[in-house]
């Protein structure tokens, strides 16, 4: 498949596409229709489900910013190795269970002790989700040449601190599990915004740029 | 990605389309095999679900015809900013939460007093939907440089109060369903279809239309 | 939209394609881990299972051939109007349906009664897509300026009749469901793969073909 | 829609990407949200359901990495005929199977006489996918004419050993099962991996190459 470069990483965008679509769509089926009892209202009982409705938010924007996140990186590759096909394929396995761990930290959100082992899973899963992001990344940046030429490569490498800086948001999200529950699932909707309006910009260089000055890096962002 | 314009914008149309098919499929989830008891028919037990029928198909059209206007529009994007995108993912997240009050609306249509609250929330979450695909439209259409050069920008702006008037019909449809739930599910059908073939046009000009008449927009619609 | 007419077409593709893709793939919740209680064993409780299997496989055949059939027909149309899209829309509702009755007849196929009824809902959901895929057709050769240039709209006009008669089958189908349900799933398989193989071809015309004979029209098929 | 080849393949590629990326992203459905009972910890409840884990991560690579080789097979295919259309829908039904087999085999791998069991029928669909993706890769390399030229089909035909060969795995899979059911969920996820990194190549010859040398084959792999 050599000189199809571009066709080569089209498709697996596609099919991380459709993952990550139907994923985030399938988070709904976390929330129950609620079964009224006797003289207990639908308003209270819909109101008592509010951790399902917060899940829902939270873990629509995590899975929607990461998607984003993986568009913004893919629209820099123009070729894919075997070893790139297997971490993006660890990352959508991460990506796909997000729907599970969604519905059981909605389910213990206000019990007492377990609240606290349920977010911690749930954060774990997204300090899961971060590290193989950050694979893919290392991978990219290291062998450099999957990348458009327009990337600049050696800047990008560059990135990776700011990368993994910015990911110690998930490990402390896990501390955060055994103070609050609920504080922890805002915390997740809050780094999701955050990362959604402050990516990490992938480094370019003007194409036919004839001055050959490694200095003028320009930074593409979505 | 500066310079592949139209290339962006189809991305996010791809991810779109995708949220959409599988909101739209996930429907069908909510209608149960009924289990016939003892000397009772299956004929009568399928007719007892007519709710579950109705709330299908009405939500069925809601989404498609949702997605025909999104589509319209995105035809005319070319660029995509964070905001539109961020506001795109706000839409997708009220589209993919249809199925949960379309199963409870279903699950309580007879039920005298809790009908109209499972109304109300069907109503709200049409709400919902309209509100962010104004928000939507109001970023498109205040930015203009996101559009295509075809379109009509200073026209698209002015098509904004019928836009908003025509959406009324949902907050209508709320003070609807504490009179009949039966009937606001009727009236969503009936809104869905009338918009389906009574679309807001988005107003272009020609191309290469070369005497400068700002007057002269041409309507592009589906 | 006008003058990017083939991508009008193709976005109608995608979504209908997505539809096709989703509700195929949710067959499979229909079949259910058997629950192994006591001494039974389990290759016993599979066994048990057989009508899951087979309506798990004909209703997979009956959607991927649909399919087949809808992607044969928009392979030649070029231009959408609203009458299309709406009619595609109902299409992709009765599709969508599938999973339901599916799981209706195999929860039912071996129960006396209750068997037939099922399989006449079923049989009656194959009618609601054959017809609903004949007024597609019958409005795409009607208005025939939505075709390729390719295609010879006489001709395909003579087709409908063909077309209509080739469903007959499930009406009949309907009424074998009262003789024996097992049999009527059978007949869907039959009529299916019968279908995929014996396509009622598109007529077309050989493109820049100068003799403008009329009666020299080619079949496309897939 | 003949002269059109490439796009042919491009849409039964389109929508088998779809039915892969569904039926991976359903298996998260098999891992429930763990009921805690009385004093019990949800730490224990999880640890509790550790074949969930193990047989979705087996699984997602399992289908993962089909979808690898099915990309890499049609990435050469330029035209499709019934027969390849038809072994192509075979070869989803069961892809789109597999969510079952895995729900079922967690359910039972750590019961004694029953795991045996649930480890051979996940086997044996295992070997229905690999028979399916073989009769495909058969009936491309005897026709031949479905291939891009830049196909050696002699030489792709002589792998078809190889590929049967290979496929040996699944079949000794299946005896495995009735010795030990978490070590056959531990050889799928090697066999998977296995031929991850290790596909047999479509032997291409360079474009263009003048001299005839029908040995001069090239191997295009992914």
């Amino acid at each position: 498949m050599s000189g199809s470069g571009r066709n080569e990483s089209g498709r697996v965008e596609a099919f991380s596409d459709g993952v990550f679509a139907i994923a985030i769509t399938l988070l709904i089926l976390e929330i129950k229709v609620p079964e009224v009892q006797g003289h207990e209202s639908l308003w209270h009982a819909l109101g008592h489900q509010w951790p399902s409705y917060a899940a829902y938010v939270v873990s629509f924007l995590v899975i929607g910013i990461m998607w984003v996140n993986h568009h913004q990186v893919f629209s820099y590759v123009v070729r894919v190795d075997r070893t790139l096909m297997f971490l993006n394929l660890v990352l959508l396995l991460v990506v796909a269970a997000v729907p599970w761990p969604t519905a059981m930290l909605a389910a213990y959100l206000r019990e007492p002790g377990t609240s606290h082992v349920a977010a911690a899973v749930y954060s774990i899963v997204m300090v899961a989700m971060a590290l193989s992001f950050q694979a893919l990344w290392w991978h990219l940046t290291r062998t450099g040449h999957l990348f458009d030429d327009l990337v600049d490569n050696a800047a990008a490498r560059r990135t990776r601190a700011r990368f993994a800086l910015g990911s110690l948001a998930y490990p402390a999200a896990v501390g955060l599990s055994f103070v609050s529950a609920p504080l922890t699932l805002a915390a997740h909707g809050v780094i999701a915004v955050y990362y959604g309006f402050n990516q990490v910009p992938v480094p370019t260089r003007e194409r036919a740029d004839g001055d050959g000055d490694g200095d003028e890096t320009d930074t593409g962002t979505l």
